[in-house]
């Protein structure tokens, strides 16, 4: 980083503030994914709307390249800087600003993390729903740029659904206030859902107006058994068409395996399934759900249940499911978040587990995810006798043959991680060309000089 | 229309589906409102996707203008033809194509009207919760574009909240398959969003995947007397702490009146209030309503109430709040569909009451509307004495100031009617500089010619 940029970065957020040592540089560059080089040429932490303002300017009018970074666990790179890019880091914008009792809005800066954001929502006796794996140190502006999603979409849909509005720094440096929070807006384009889901290529997320609601009844969890796992769309339509459920999960004998193997959890029924399904609903509804589990094994569709009896029980369930990702990590799964329609997703599994078995007979899928909203974690485990370098090799040359399957069924290559660098090359496969094209021209007019986040999400 | 131009169009169309006679232009050419000139050059019906994109290249390529054109119920103008414009009319794409139970996804042309969805919906034992008051010839398409909101936004949200995925041929004739109804896709610029509330000045929306979802309990319906205004944002809270509510909808005893003098109905109360608050919810949460409305009394914010103990007794109950706008048609009222965030209720009511009451002691404001989402319709009502276009006169004289006193609240010009030509000069008032430019060079990239619509929505 030479020197004169150094300082008129400092004169924007005093030395303090601006980060270049070795170590600074290694931590806020890169995010979850370890495959990307990580070399950024310094690190920002902005306190101010205006601050941001300031930088994106200094960008424009001296060809830098800025990086916007959350809490760090994207999963696509979306937020790697690998060229020398300035990191804009949300770190110290983290502050609630604004609560409305009336509105159940809250406003808070980009950096407040998730779990901040939860506990903010319990303690005024309200929720905030969306929720997963990493809700202890993503934060709200990384959620909305990725458009994250977790583990009760089937009840409570995206953080799209929750933002009320955005407050954002554009590419070019205008600060835009989009919809103010409120309910209707019918005057013209909603810019506001244009940034969300766009990874920070369009401007900074600074500022988000975050609707809360009524903190739902306490949850049963319910696990079942299921043979075929073509019956578990009508075991999920049994149970929609009875209550409403909270999660509709699904995992298979091998992922719930390798949980036991590795947690002090116990298997839910004496003897094996080839699939379960775990569904959680309110209380209230316990005995609308145990009529539904009456049909499906009536129709032959479910085995056996189990369903939890104290809020313990319902912790010690979700392990089953939750503890997944942790015990296959010594594997060094090659991972993939995808996304088809939900009545796809029998047949899906079928292109791929003989996509799979044909290639490459002498490895595990372990197959779990959000089956009620179509999302499938595809994990291929590595042989125990394999090198991970040849493990991975060999995955990737799987990868076109997937992203077709996927395209072939009008698919999503990325449910809810997002594109940044890790698929960017693959997004041919959901989106068509004049889509890209046009992706491509509002990018042009967010961002004229092409300041933010370069090549993620398209190709520079 | 010039026999070349009128030829052209035949060739696409056949004959039969190109009208110019008077009274066609007429029918086609205009909506709801009534305050446009209605000039359109020629009615067109297509039949199909690729139809639509023939008119729009043949637009493109001669410099036609095209208007689309849905239900014809808008109230803004979004959909008149005053200057020798196609009308691009979707009566003819009205067939429900596709039905997914596992998806609960129905996908359907744009010209289906919003009552035959609802009536498809409920023959699956499911329920599409968008309803409104033209629900019976409103359409789809037109839904889409305006991103219409009713009755029940405060449960179900507006149509934006509906639609899983959306066909779209853009002004440059391009053919967007946008999100094939995944519910997660984290593929990067969500382009379905940008086409919704657009008011067609983008693109013609010709096929939408609508999400359908459990028809809910049998509803109930609570009527509450409450004198001081600024109570009823406590009584909103109050029954929303204590269960989900379906509607919570305002209206003042003058309207209660207009109603009472019209209709067969009878005042809900022995002693008439100042303003009476409908609340509708499931019944299984009769017992929390009843908490509620005690905790209301004896705070002393509710002096009375009644509640539904049949159907009938509900529709009779929503008759008070339906029957209003039928009510005071008579007075021919100066009216305004608006919105401010819920907690600036109370106090923006006095600002418009002082605004009207300075200028205009003559003038009665009938106020009802949604309150639990903010939106609010202003009703001024003509003195019996005043001639229509005087009254019209001195109502506009008030407009500027109306929206002012919106815009300082960081309120809505339009709640949920649009912008169309009705509102277009006024834009300025609820989005900034920088978003009406950004705007401008959106329209741009969907519509290079600028064909379609052209001088709605954005000043041409």
């Amino acid at each position: 980083m030479r020197r004169g940029m150094q300082r008129a970065l400092e004169e924007i957020f005093t030395p303090a503030r601006v980060r270049t040592a070795p170590e600074d540089l290694a931590t806020w560059g890169g995010d979850w994914t370890r495959a990307f080089k990580v070399a950024p040429g310094a690190i920002v932490f902005p306190r101010s709307i205006d601050e941001v303002v300031e930088v994106t300017r200094l960008a424009n009018t001296r060809g830098l390249h800025l990086v916007p970074s959350g809490g760090r666990t994207g999963l696509s790179g979306g937020a790697v800087a690998s060229n020398g890019e300035i990191v804009v880091s949300f770190d110290r914008m983290n502050r609630m600003l604004d609560f409305n009792a009336a509105d159940r809005v809250v406003r808070c800066e980009a950096g407040v993390v998730t779990q901040a954001l939860q506990e903010y929502a319990a303690a005024r006796n309200l929720f905030y729903p969306v929720d997963f794996a990493s809700s202890g140190s993503s934060q709200i502006g990384g959620n909305i740029s990725t458009n994250a999603g977790g583990i009760k979409v089937i009840r409570y849909g995206l953080t799209r659904d929750w933002v009320a509005g955005l407050t954002v720094v554009t590419g070019a440096g205008d600060v835009l206030e989009c919809n103010n929070a409120l309910v209707k807006n019918a005057t013209g384009y909603d810019l506001r859902h244009l940034f969300i889901g766009a990874e920070g290529t369009l401007g900074f997320v600074v500022q988000a107006d975050i609707r809360l609601l009524t903190a739902p009844a306490p949850a049963r969890v319910m696990v079942l058994a299921i043979d075929r796992f073509a019956d578990i769309l009508d075991v999920l339509q049994c149970f929609r068409d009875a209550l409403t459920l909270s999660a509709f999960e699904f995992f298979s004998e091998l992922a719930l395996t390798k949980v036991l193997s590795h947690r002090e959890v116990s298997r839910p029924f004496a003897r094996a399934a080839n699939f379960y399904a775990l569904i959680e609903f309110d209380a209230d509804d316990e005995e609308a759900a145990l009529g539904a589990f009456e049909r499906a094994v009536e129709r032959g569709w479910v085995g056996d249940g189990v369903i939890s009896r104290s809020d313990a029980q319902a912790r010690a369930l979700w392990t089953l499911r939750d503890g997944i990702t942790e015990s296959i990590a010594p594997y060094t799964p090659y991972k993939n978040d995808i996304a088809v329609r939900v009545s796809d997703v029998p047949a899906f599994l079928e292109d791929i587990d003989r996509l799979v078995s044909a290639h490459y007979p002498d490895f595990e899928v372990c197959w779990f995810g959000h089956i009620g909203d179509g999302n499938l974690h595809l994990n291929i485990l590595k042989p125990e006798n394999l090198a991970s370098d040849a493990f991975y090799e060999r995955c990737h040359r799987i990868s076109p043959a997937l992203f077709e399957a996927i395209g072939n069924r009008g698919g999503s290559i990325s449910a809810e991680h997002g594109v940044g660098l890790l698929k960017r090359d693959f997004l041919h496969y959901s989106r068509s060309p004049q889509e890209i094209a046009l992706m491509r021209q509002l990018k042009a007019v967010f961002d004229p000089n092409g300041v933010i986040n370069p090549g993620k999400l398209l190709v520079h």
